[in-house]
């Protein structure tokens, strides 16, 4: 009896969710859906589909570690890879090829369409990245890890906080704890951003001491084996005047509420007009100028978006990021962001690590 | 007097280099080249430049520091950047509008072919990475900066060296090393590979202890103020048979006769050629799996690639790396790489780090 692997079940799902399609082959160029589909984790890879065979075509680098971890027949190529795969086309008589319409180059696509004359060459949009959006109990539980992973970072890393290090520093040592605890690396660059700075969603750390009596905001995520996780505090160092604390205290209702949102049937829509509304309640959603969440797996951003126009409906597996906030220009921002699955009936909060502001 | 930015030359020498195309627009979608021509930093812009004005586009999150990073006029947007500029085409009176072919997805493409019609778009291939082969003093010296930085973290790190520590605890101290230094981040992830994993030029470090009597091979590089830098060290723990130290000696003769190579007016093909005669002689060329090297800059892999078939001729200025190395499955595998810059009449060797065999 042939034992199936996860990837197996991945490319039957594929195939089947083809058949309305009219291919009979399908190229895949999106390095993370080269790994979902095949499990090869090296930097330079791509796929045939078919219906008997799957081919993975990767460079002389991976040679040796693309069959060690794939059980796909594995061609070496000294070129591009589309171009070896495209050699394939015909010899596996292929009419009609499906490719990646969102990740292919506009140079990629035209190269390969002038060279297969004969050869219907079919956009086809998000077929993988659909079906990546709901996990597997093994994809939720390296999430998980994941998440774990992160926040047990972030409490080593605290205890090395001191008033006056930099901005930098803290990053480094975030990032230095989840190497040292398994990670594969960040999911993506860690954000310290104190005073002022927190006012910046995406604020690069910088040189500067952290001072007391501002916010501090942390938003960090490891990548491990191969999965993202995704989350942000926000901290007093020292004291938050009234105002400070009045936003916190609306940022952390409104995610809070977003949460008990999350839930199968549920459009992602729903999930984040529920964090605005609580938001508006203290008049601060136009202060809240980002989406209430992501998808995250394979990749640190990845479908459902969590946002006001998506309609996409929550199904159980998904596993999202809620992470309202606001921003006041000059003054500093606040963001709270929690790891979720949604289960049978809601949700689960993966991530361990407590809401109420901590005086650091 | 108007005091002219670096992006200011920048734009004014693209707008030179497409005046032979004609069009009287051109929408630069790829966020490298982005930062070259306009100084922004986030994680998603767009920018629109004509003869006239440049507007460049972003979400929410930089609506503060876009303004602050860039000296074009900032066009905060909600949905896709493309779509909000192609609203521009028409409010500009564009007639014909070029994109960069090889940094637009073919959906992209497709939209915004569809929504202008009447407006000549116009594929354009690499046209700002070919100014941006060629570094100004500026970024040379950013670049120097960043390979110090690399090279000053590998001796920290090599300090804390012990037999028996993992791949993975020697590749978190190396990138702790470059952010308590300053880097803004790895530039790509840091390879540590041990035994018969350095045979693999790609590996993941892992949890595998680092054991004595074995080779060690270290690729790492920095990114400092948004420039990459890219060296490879390989040690050996404890004894190497002679087989092994012969293969090092190969690949480090190699290595010098390809940077002796190296000069304005060579081609690529010729410099990656004279590093695979060294290791023909030993009889070790079939075991060169990849290129000799390859540009590097605001990107760790750029142009101009120094292969096989690559005929651009080097030019003063251009920075690229200098990496031949031999990988014999089971046994092990040797790398050794430099980062260099063109110069005048032949080339300066960046990387302070000695070549000559260490052993740990």
């Amino acid at each position: 009896m042939a034992i199936q692997t996860e990837q197996t079940v991945r490319r039957e799902r594929l195939l089947a969710a083809l058949q309305s399609m009219r291919v009979n082959g399908f190229l895949v160029t999106a390095l993370p859906n080269v790994k979902y589909l095949s499990g090869f984790t090296g930097s330079n890879g791509a796929l045939l589909i078919t219906r008997d065979r799957t081919l993975l075509f990767t460079d002389p680098r991976y040679q040796t570690q693309a069959p060690a971890e794939s059980d796909c027949e594995v061609k070496v190529a000294k070129g591009p890879l589309a171009k070896e795969a495209q050699k394939w086309f015909k010899r596996l008589k292929l009419k009609s090829v499906g490719f990646e319409q969102n990740r292919i180059s506009y140079e990629e696509y035209s190269e390969l369409r002038d060279e297969i004359k004969g050869i219907r060459f079919k956009a086809i949009a998000g077929i993988v990245e659909a079906l990546r959006m709901t996990k597997s109990p093994a994809e939720i539980a390296t999430i998980r890890a994941s998440v774990q992973l992160n926040s047990a970072a972030l409490q080593q890393a605290l205890r090395h906080f001191k008033a006056s290090m930099t901005e930098v520093d803290m990053a480094a040592e975030i990032e230095y704890r989840m190497r040292r605890l398994g990670a594969d690396r960040p999911a993506f660059e860690t954000i310290v951003a104190s005073g002022e700075r927190s006012a910046l969603p995406h604020a690069h750390p910088t040189d500067r001491p952290i001072r007391s009596d501002q916010l501090l905001l942390v938003d960090m995520g490891a990548a491990v084996a191969g999965y993202a996780s995704d989350m942000t505090r926000t901290y007093a160092v020292g004291k938050l005047d009234a105002k400070m604390r009045r936003m916190y205290r609306a940022v952390l209702e409104s995610q809070l509420a977003a949460i008990d949102a999350v839930k199968p049937g549920v459009s992602c829509a729903t999930v984040d007009r529920t964090a605005r509304e609580v938001l508006r309640r203290y008049g601060l959603d136009k202060l809240f100028i980002h989406s209430t969440g992501h998808g995250l797996g394979l990749e640190i951003h990845e479908r459902p978006r969590v946002g006001r126009k998506e309609g996409t409906k929550l199904e159980a597996g998904m596993t999202i990021t809620i992470e309202p906030g606001v921003y006041a220009e000059g003054l500093g921002g606040i963001r709270i962001e929690d790891t979720v699955v949604v289960s049978a009936r809601g949700s689960e909060v993966l991530t361990p690590t407590g809401k109420e502001l901590v005086v650091l």
